[in-house]
């Protein structure tokens, strides 16, 4: 039963994406819904949304910003305010007509991202410098009607935070875009174990509507890249369609620069494509909603005494703020728990029987290199604490060593193209800046730039297209 | 400054709605949306809805409920399946039949309420016995397009939750929505200090789709009722339309049995209009997001001496748990900043200049009865705690005796009517269980049965309509 329940998973070498898939139906993380390009994210998959979305709120909180929660529905006058934004996003906007039988005056978008309802209602709450900088925040979902979706990583319907910002001016602005971009990157790599490249991205690539992108970067197990979260500048341009203005200590009327920043439920996707192997999901410990499952192995004759020492157990550990579950379901075999948890992805299994209880130890499995460790009561806590930690690094020193492995120098469109077809990766190459070359290399190689530097004084480098000498270092990679 | 401040809000005697909305308004808790029926929920208010969710959440999580999200977008085929769910929502829902230039192959609701597109998945996840019960949550906004809107109350996208589960036995998925019910309860009555009546809707007022639907009403400082949560026994009725069977035990292939439930940010509007005064919003201590508001008071002479020991003082409270902010605006004046913060609800307010520090000790002003206390920094923590505690029963003991205090009985429809054209308030009376009767004092009296009991064995009451001596006690009032 066991084995069956191992082999449901298709190996990652077999075919990449029907793994990832299976560890996301199977390990109950979501499921496909009854509305084209629309996944239900199950219990097992909200819990990890959930874990990602108090920790990055307490990172924006820290820094000043307040959540708040704008309408779903913005009226097609207001959305078409901002010409780029507009363009950007119209192929993919559903859009509301009729509410019962009644035709509505005016159709209404649903939501792909808020600028242009935020910055209607900033411009009636934005008088004077006092107010400046407003720095505001939603957890919500957005639409955006995709052609071709996966779960988490690109659907029709997903859930995000956007951040939006407004200042008094442009260094201000861009600093908190960058401020934002940085705690993307700390977060990703620290909580999530998945190291990133920040940069920031090309005139093709950019949000509808900025001035400029910052981006973070990961890259998968297959050696595709994954966009992990942007962060805007948006200059003045959405403050001077929709009339942000402020009276600034000069006694002068300015428009508000602007930032706005989101990370979305993607950043699960990562977790699966970086961490996971053939048994399934790998969670890193700071994410993980449960740290270590107890799994009692029992008789009939020894059932209550190693149930009641399971649970006693489980206490401790709780009270040692280690996220605990015991699974004492009587439906199932040890092997088919076990099979399920690593499946699931939880850092640390707990075995639990009448011989570790008269050792008084237990047996301690590690979910990333599937140690088996003899363990003593004494001290569990602190023990399993100092495994959970060894684990998140190791998580991340793996994710590193497989992006160092996975990147590449190319000097030319051939050799670029020779890595895209094979093992894929990251590859730093020259780019002399135009949309031109941009668009060549994508056409050639199915590459595109993930980023540049936002450092200024980079080397020089050749441009892969046109050989430009004045080209600069980018990252290219095919990206999801 | 501070006088006008004051006088913004119009008293509650010469205008309750108009209070109301001040009070909204002003206090920055909400503002209109540029979108017929909708509000923008501000921090000020997104914070208290913040403290609603994490303390209901973790009464739902102890009793073995998981979040999830569902998608917002509902199949025409999918929405229409349950008769009288259909019937009840679709005045008010809206359609989406566009995305982007495509027209879609059927139309799209947006969701008012889940059971549809929950029940489809449940019919997929649940096989046997051993999946049951089913208990998932999701926290969400939903669309109702309402006629007649008002902030928080009535508007046509709401923040919500939804809880959904599905049950092997009638016995069980009744039992759930007793509990739930109950956890609304305690919950309004311990957190919000809002004294409710739980009771049994009529078969008029119970939601679309449900066998029974069970609530929480509470009364409003204006004599009007607000029913604050509802929790829906559903039977299997959803179930036969969806589908959603489980092989029983016994190896017979069963429906389940369901309940769902919610409450909704009209809690927001209910803290208002039962807490609230003439000065603006008096949050409860246990929901406010800021539970004691340091104002400093010094000139330039003391200003760094002052402001050094308030953010010392700030800590020091921090790090006893109290919810402390400390306002050190240098545009405004204390007196306005006082002004501020009691139209904001802030249960106490901490004032602190150099003759107070000369004494070492602080003013500590409640917002619930307005005393002020001159109070030693020596323990100062634990004097605010117990502050708080007794302004959240002092809270909670007012609203009650407001509630007994316009509670009525009534005998004759005459007698309901003349109360309601006057004071308002809760109104028992004898009801006979016919639908005419029901409709008829609605339409005389502008009442609505607001609950009846679950309990069996009701005393006998006349009729008030039709004067049948069976009757059995309801309670009436015009509501929100």
């Amino acid at each position: 039963m066991s084995e069956s329940f191992v082999e449901a998973i298709t190996p990652r070498k077999e075919n990449f994406s029907r793994w990832y898939t299976d560890v996301v139906l199977k390990g109950q993380l979501a499921d496909y819904a009854p509305v084209r390009g629309c996944i239900v994210v199950r219990p097992a998959g909200y819990a990890i949304w959930e874990a990602i979305q108090a920790q990055l709120d307490a990172r924006f909180k820290e820094t000043g910003v307040e959540n708040a929660y704008f309408p779903f529905l913005i009226p097609e006058s207001i959305f078409s305010r901002e010409a780029e934004h507009i363009e950007g996003f119209a192929p993919e906007v559903p859009w509301v007509t009729h509410a019962g039988e009644e035709e509505l005056p005016e159709r209404l978008a649903l939501r792909p991202s808020s600028e242009t309802i935020i910055g209607t209602m900033f411009a009636r709450w934005i008088q004077s410098y006092r107010e400046l900088p407003m720095l505001l925040n939603q957890w919500c979902s957005v639409i955006r009607w995709e052609k071709a979706t996966f779960p988490f990583l690109r659907t029709s319907e997903f859930l995000w935070q956007e951040g939006h910002t407004c200042h008094a001016t442009e260094e201000e602005a861009r600093a908190r875009a960058l401020q934002m971009i940085e705690i993307y990157r700390d977060f990703i790599e620290e909580v999530l174990a998945i190291p990133v490249l920040a940069g920031l991205k090309s005139e093709r690539e950019k949000f509808a509507g900025a001035v400029d992108t910052y981006t973070v970067e990961a890259l998968m197990q297959d050696g595709r890249a994954l966009q992990a979260g942007t962060s805007h500048y948006l200059g003045d341009g959405f403050a001077r369609v929709l009339d942000i203005t402020f009276l600034d200590q000069d006694s002068q009327l300015k428009f508000v620069h602007q930032s706005s920043w989101g990370v979305s439920h993607r950043l699960i996707g990562g977790l699966i494509m970086v961490h996971g192997d053939d048994r399934g999901l790998v969670l890193p410990p700071a994410v993980a909603p449960t740290q270590a499952v107890i799994v009692p192995i029992y008789k009939d004759k020894t059932r209550s005494w190693v149930l009641s020492e399971a649970q006693k157990l489980a206490e401790r550990l709780r009270d040692a703020a280690i996220k605990v579950h015991l699974d004492d379901r009587e439906a199932y075999t040890p092997g088919w728990k076990f099979n399920e948890w690593e499946m699931r992805g939880v850092p640390i299994r707990i075995e639990i029987g009448p011989r570790d209880l008269e050792k008084e130890q237990v047996m301690l499995v590690r979910r990333d290199n599937g140690t088996k460790e003899p363990t003593s009561q004494d001290g569990l806590a602190s023990t399993i604490s100092q495994r959970l930690e060894a684990i998140q690094e190791n998580l991340y020193q793996k994710a590193l060593k497989f992006r160092e492995a996975n990147t590449y120098q190319a000097t030319t469109i051939a050799e670029l193209s020779d890595i895209m077809s094979n093992h894929r990766g990251f590859v730093t190459a020259g780019w002399c800046g135009s949309d031109r070359c941009e668009q060549m290399i994508k056409e050639e190689t199915g590459a595109t730039i993930r980023c540049i530097s936002w450092e200024e004084n980079q080397p020089d480098l050749p441009c892969l297209c046109c050989e430009d000498t004045k080209g600069k270092p980018a990252t290219f990679a095919r990206a999801y």
